[in-house]
């Protein structure tokens, strides 16, 4: 048993970390980037609030109409290609929301669109169920 | 001087009511305008913060290159035309940050470009010297 003990201390070491606002916010992201590229949309919608507001060439106001969004821009796995996020700066604004500044690239072969990029801006905020973006301006 | 006790109560009231989050970030998009529509570009950039990112076709960093950005897209008072922000949304995040989705447009004559108009989403932070725009995603 003794022999087991650092071992122990340093599992609890490691847990005690708290993740910061950034590292929470970052999870979010990587877990929406994971959900897509499994083409796992409503994966990907997990990470918005039930009233989010998605600005874009209009304005799309809750998660329902932005999956139906998804959805029609975005049909099948070629038109979902690869996605990911860039130069991502987070920002805490004190302990219950953030900003996100980033760019964004879907890597598609020509019968899914071919790539598109772009930037896009977030608003965080934390929920009873966790980090959620609460406004989305992407173009 | 008896006479005089009811307005004086009324106006102690007026002044005791301390600006919402709302108002206060209102009022520098409304002092924007109206420099704006006066020339004034100096008093259309105070209401950012020196370090602001402006996210539109390309990301903008600081107030000095935001200045170079709208002097050299809006040179003359005919370019900058007469500037209005319509169907504003404010949301206060705590008591020291808030996030604003809105419409601009500008209202010019053919020889200052004619009208153009967009989208955009701020986030406001508090500061020292008052409530100044960190982030602002124009399109």
């Amino acid at each position: 048993m003794i022999s087991k003990l650092p071992l122990l201390f340093l599992l609890v070491t490691v847990s005690a970390h708290a993740a910061t606002v950034e590292e929470q916010v970052r999870a979010v992201l990587d877990k929406q980037v994971e959900a897509w590229n499994k083409g796992d949309t409503e994966g990907f919608l997990d990470g918005y609030s039930v009233d989010t507001v998605f600005v874009g060439e209009k304005m799309t106001r809750g998660v329902e109409d932005l999956k139906r969004r998804y959805q029609s821009r975005y049909p099948t796995r070629a038109a979902m290609g690869k996605l990911g996020f860039f130069d991502l700066e987070i920002h805490a604004m004190g302990k219950d929301y953030a900003y996100v500044i980033g760019r964004w690239q879907l890597e598609r072969d020509k019968e899914g669109g071919g790539n598109v990029s772009g930037v896009y801006s977030l608003v965080f905020r934390r929920t009873a169920i966790g980090w959620k973006i609460v406004l989305d301006h992407t173009n």
